[in-house]
């Protein structure tokens, strides 16, 4: 049988790579910026309490009660706002609605990965923009931009996150294309262009359940924008899969923005382990970029970034490190428990202080 | 400010209408082909006893111990499963991982209508092939097909199933392009392509969880293929969210799985209840397309198809009802529970014997 012509059809596009899943109980999982509490009680008692006949029907396609939920968090109409399966789901969705056709865009060349992935799939062009020395991005690379801009912002793996004025700066210079603001770690910084979405209708914000609000298992993802970006977010969506979030989801989702006060409490706790952890890396002589974010970016003084990488595997602590010029000399650290962050600072102390494993 | 520019880029194509999702109770809701009956006990339990902690991690990315016991239901190493979102979001993955590139698909000009959607949101072109004149699709359409082919079996919304004589012949004559059969009411007919995949690696079966296994509030569907195009799928799938499917529908969807009695008995119910209500049907002069599906397409003897859909909307019975022009004359009535077709079928008796509304 020819079995040639169909397999060259097949699609070969480079897919983006998540932190691994590791199959084992690890004693510490510090790779994929998940959230080291659990959700909060009342959306356990939600998804405990959730009435399951009701399964037999579709959710509501557009989140139904949990859009209601988001716009009053964020005080805009539900027209501003459009839910999805997780944030990755979101910004796929809204590179299709947003940057198809003619023109291309533009984004940082160290930033989510899965930015030129989504181009990738979607058949956009994009070019990107270096960090700067200091692993900042620059705002002026991308005022005046015609095409379309994604920012990261606090951007990833970096961590380092900026104010009204960058993201200003920015919108001011390019009322010609769509913006989007990736907020997936905005809860851990100090700054959320959220509320400039009245202002500049060409600004799209999107974000995630999956860090602050511990529910990665449970993919919720939201974007705020004008109506008219929300509208062909929705078009885009409903031209793909109409009913992405489930009804347990949506359940679970409105139980977590109920609860803002256990969860402003994690959040706070934390950032002082970050800030702690930030401190006793420094401390041993680590290079540590700012953060706004519930991870670190982190260059050991001694050995190195990939060598501490298997040292801490070694030692059953999952931490993530990225090949690649620029990134080579770092490791991005999940901030954990306060106990798992000691355990994990204790292992990168003796490698640098030369307890190296074998071979590194 | 110029917004001209960037709006200009935004999607517009022609987004897949679903069926009226009524925010009132209603009596009888039989416009979405869902299931009349609950989820199994287990699934409730599974549900229930969901250990919710365990959310803040992300779930499995191929659907782990659910892809595990789809691969154990059909007899299949797990190489040949893929799960997703729902089989809407499994269909719009499988359009871009094995139609992508030049050429473009073909299928039936009746049939399930996000095809062309899907076709439009990826840029594939397609053709169409009209269904004979008893609405049945003609395998010789598609015999010998070297771009891609895609058959819904039963087929929607005319309900009508074909059985393996005629996979067969298009398989046989069409080596050169995948094709693939939508199996989401497979479990109402009496046949299934799945065991077909070992012979034919062009082969690729979806099916879903939201119409047999009453779950379509849980978004889950899955695929079944060569172990080359579930890669392609999986390649397509992590180009665009790597988590499609959260940690409590994998836990719901394998509690199904495993109770499999329960679920057989109410889709024996199901074509109890279909059978019966094709015959008082019929015995009233509707003319009933012979369904192997959870739903029926049937055509009133005397007033209009608009107009007996307006006149069961009144008494809060939603059905479905497709304008265009072969399709015109007909209602597709999702199955419901015996009382509720009574119902129905009291209000049609009514419509047809001259009681019409006002107007209709």
């Amino acid at each position: 049988m020819d079995c040639g012509t169909w397999e060259r059809r097949l699609y070969d596009g480079e897919p983006y790579i998540s932190g691994e899943q590791p199959d084992a109980e690890v004693l510490t999982k510090l790779n994929s910026n998940e959230n080291p509490y659990p959700p909060s009680a009342a959306v356990l008692a939600a998804i405990a309490g959730f009435d399951g006949g009701q399964l037999r029907l579709y959710p509501r396609s557009d989140g139904g009660t949990l859009r209601a939920a988001l716009a009053d968090l964020h005080g805009v109409p539900r027209e501003r706002v459009f839910v999805g399966n997780g944030s990755d789901e979101v910004l796929a969705l809204a590179f299709r609605a947003c940057f198809g056709g003619e023109g291309g865009i533009l984004f940082p060349d160290i930033t989510y990965s899965f930015y030129p992935v989504w181009c990738d799939f979607f058949g956009i062009g994009f070019e990107t923009r270096p960090l700067d020395g200091a692993y900042r991005i620059n705002a002026d690379d991308y005022a005046g931009e015609k095409r379309g801009v994604v920012i990261a912002n606090p951007n990833a793996p970096t961590g380092i996150g900026e104010g009204e004025g960058f993201i200003k700066k920015i919108m001011e210079a390019s009322p010609g294309c769509v913006v989007i603001v990736d907020e997936a770690y905005a809860d851990f910084s100090e700054y959320s262009a959220v509320p400039l979405v009245d202002r500049y209708p060409n600004l799209l914000v999107t974000r995630t359940f999956s860090k602050s609000r511990s529910l990665a298992g449970m993919r919720i993802g939201y974007a705020v924008g004008s109506p008219r970006t929300i509208e062909a977010l929705k078009a885009a969506k409903d031209s793909f899969n109409s009913y992405p979030i489930d009804s347990v989801a949506i359940a679970a989702g409105v139980a977590a923005l109920g609860d803002s006060g256990y969860y402003s409490d994690r959040i706070g706790e934390l950032k002082q382990t970050r800030d702690l952890s930030v401190e006793k890396l420094s401390r041993l002589g680590f290079k540590v970029l700012p953060s706004q974010a519930n991870f670190i970016m982190v260059s050991p003084p001694a050995g190195s970034a990939e060598g501490l990488f298997l040292h801490l595997r070694e030692k059953r602590i999952f931490v993530r490190y990225f090949a690649g010029e620029r990134l080579k000399d770092f490791l991005r650290i999940t901030i954990g428990t306060p106990e798992q962050m000691d355990a994990l600072i204790s292992e990168a102390e003796g490698y640098v202080s030369g307890g190296r494993s074998a071979g590194t």
